[in-house]
């Protein structure tokens, strides 16, 4: 199942105090991983991340811990890459975890769910909140380990044949959706399909669905959605902070030695940050040229917004009688969300409503 | 000067192809170097930022790359990073770059300026929008490699004995405050000083000062600063996001073999994220706690701000004479920063006022 893992099998034990040259080679065996995607190369942002994670392990082992990072499908189908990677298949996938809901929700909060952190307040909660360790002792039931691999920020709200001027416009509308949006958004009478990215202008174009979100301008340009649905909305209220993830198989992590372990996690933590920034960069070049190209932006009606969350609301009271691990994720999350808003109402959110206003001399 | 630098000095050239044992050796030379930081362990985020970073590397190169990391003012006096590096006295150092605008105000751009860019655009700015890269010219002619260690986000506005009811109130006032934030504050009639976090309090206590800003919450408190002064103002927009720094002495980059150097990159990158999310996480809870302790917040006046941000103008225009190298900076950040607001108005900025409202249920 594993031929291209030549891992050495000495040295695997503790290491770290000895200096002389054959612990050295001990220590740092050759080791050849497959890391797929659930996205495809177009994707300079996502894809990209897994690419510079790659490169940064590499680099670090001077080539004896080698990533090799194939795209959606190459190996496995695009959206399978949590059983994939759990069977071995591969060592290692990037994907957004959420896609796996229907196994378990809890898995939503590799991703994010609806009326969740934002970004910053999201790797707070991973990194140094206990988010990410207590999201590890679920994973760990499937035989994965879990890296936080970068955010988007807050996502579009997708791309629209018609204008949506109430709640009761979404009604029967055939919509691609990740996540728990689906299932939130479901009860304002959407009808809600979960399509591999790649897929998604094809079904959009046949008319298959009504309508589409992914992720942003630079993402969704990039997919072409522009062309086919005219109404761009703000803000993916299901997505204000999504994270994209690396799962990586439990036995084979257990047998990296230690220094190449501390490498993935510094990798896929500066991986991440590279994605965010690259977002933070090319999504103003691209909104300024899709809005150039006659894409029209609109925000959700109100009545979307209030409805959407008091759905959401009832969506996670059900979800958590159903999963255990999703209700310990939820009450850990909802009780730091919570707690930070006082404090980004005084420092972040209030600078950037005095530079808004500031840009546009409305003092 | 240099003597418990014992880098190996064969086996630097081109490395990374040839994967046997004797290579391996030479391309992982014992190396240890002194990382002075300005700040003192009581900071637990800035200083432990340092750590983590110095962890990480020994962790990458099994204890062969070590960095020892010392305290403000333990080899060299807290602000004199730049000097001490830049001699080589010590390879690298921790710092707000902008403590060294009297040597060239180009150096506040490692750090901030008044109104810049927030946290997430700074970032974007530095590693994907060539903002590091035009940084790292200017930096060269001091011999010193730059790397982003790390955001606080939006600071506060600092620590005020008596309240500030208008612009008025400032004039005359003694007041702590870092980088070009003196300068702008001066014209409004404030008298700036800069002094190393570790002298904050006594100045305070003392009276040499009237008032003073540190960074936020988490660190205020450790430095006691709450004890003196009752009037927490908001927001810090000479901070609306500061980033650490860490400087390299360039000879001793250069000298590093290519997986080393690659190494340090990323686990600069993935320490600054830490810092940002131990701040995201502990600023609001140091944040609750001051208040219910009595600290009492308050916004600046909008005269304040209005008026800050002409002076800023000013300031930059005037500076941007002397400096070549901060007109190059200024203008390249500033078009930068412009160019975000768009997208950043619908998008993260469109879902916190959402979030915001929602928690309070104003709708």
């Amino acid at each position: 199942m594993d031929r291209r893992n030549f891992m050495a099998t000495a040295g695997l034990g503790a290491v770290g105090s000895t200096l002389a040259a054959p612990a050295l080679a001990q220590s740092q065996p050759e080791v050849i991983w497959r890391l797929q995607s659930s996205y495809p190369k177009s994707l300079n942002t996502i894809y990209g991340a897994a690419d510079s994670f790659a490169k940064a392990v590499t680099e670090a082992t001077d080539g004896r811990f080698q990533i090799q990072v194939f795209a959606a499908g190459e190996i496995i189908p695009p959206l399978s890459i949590v059983d994939g990677v759990q069977r071995g298949t591969v060592e290692m996938g990037q994907t957004g975890s959420y896609f796996y809901i229907g196994q378990d929700p809890a898995f939503a909060f590799g991703t994010c769910i609806p009326f969740g952190p934002n970004a910053r307040q999201q790797n707070g909660w991973f990194y140094e909140g206990g988010g990410n360790d207590l999201f590890n002792e679920f994973c760990a039931t499937y035989d994965l380990v879990h890296f936080p691999a970068g955010n988007t920020g807050t996502q579009m709200g997708g791309w629209f044949r018609k204008e949506i001027n109430s709640a009761e416009d979404l009604k029967g509308l055939k919509m691609r959706i990740g996540g728990l949006a689906g299932n939130v958004l479901q009860r304002l009478g959407l009808v809600p399909t979960q399509i591999a990215a790649g897929d998604i202008y094809p079904s959009l174009e046949r008319g298959t669905i009504d309508a589409a979100e992914f992720v942003g301008p630079q993402d969704d340009q990039n997919l072409g959605l522009s062309k086919i649905a005219p109404f761009y909305y703000f803000p993916g209220f299901w997505e204000g902070a999504a994270s994209l993830s690396f799962f990586i198989n439990l036995e084979k992590w257990k047998a990296l030695p230690a220094s190449y372990q501390s490498i993935v996690r510094t990798a896929a933590m500066a991986a991440g940050t590279e994605m965010t920034a690259k977002y933070d960069v090319q999504n103003p070049i691209a909104l300024a040229r899709l809005l150039s190209e006659g894409t029209q932006l609109r925000a959700f009606p109100q009545d979307v917004l209030q409805k959407s969350y008091a759905a959401a609301r009832e969506v996670y009271a059900e979800l958590g009688e159903k999963s255990p691990a999703f209700k310990k994720l939820l009450d850990h999350q909802m009780e730091y969300r919570d707690r930070t808003y006082q404090w980004w109402r005084i420092s972040d959110y209030s600078y950037d409503t005095l530079m808004l206003r500031a840009a546009q001399e409305q003092w």
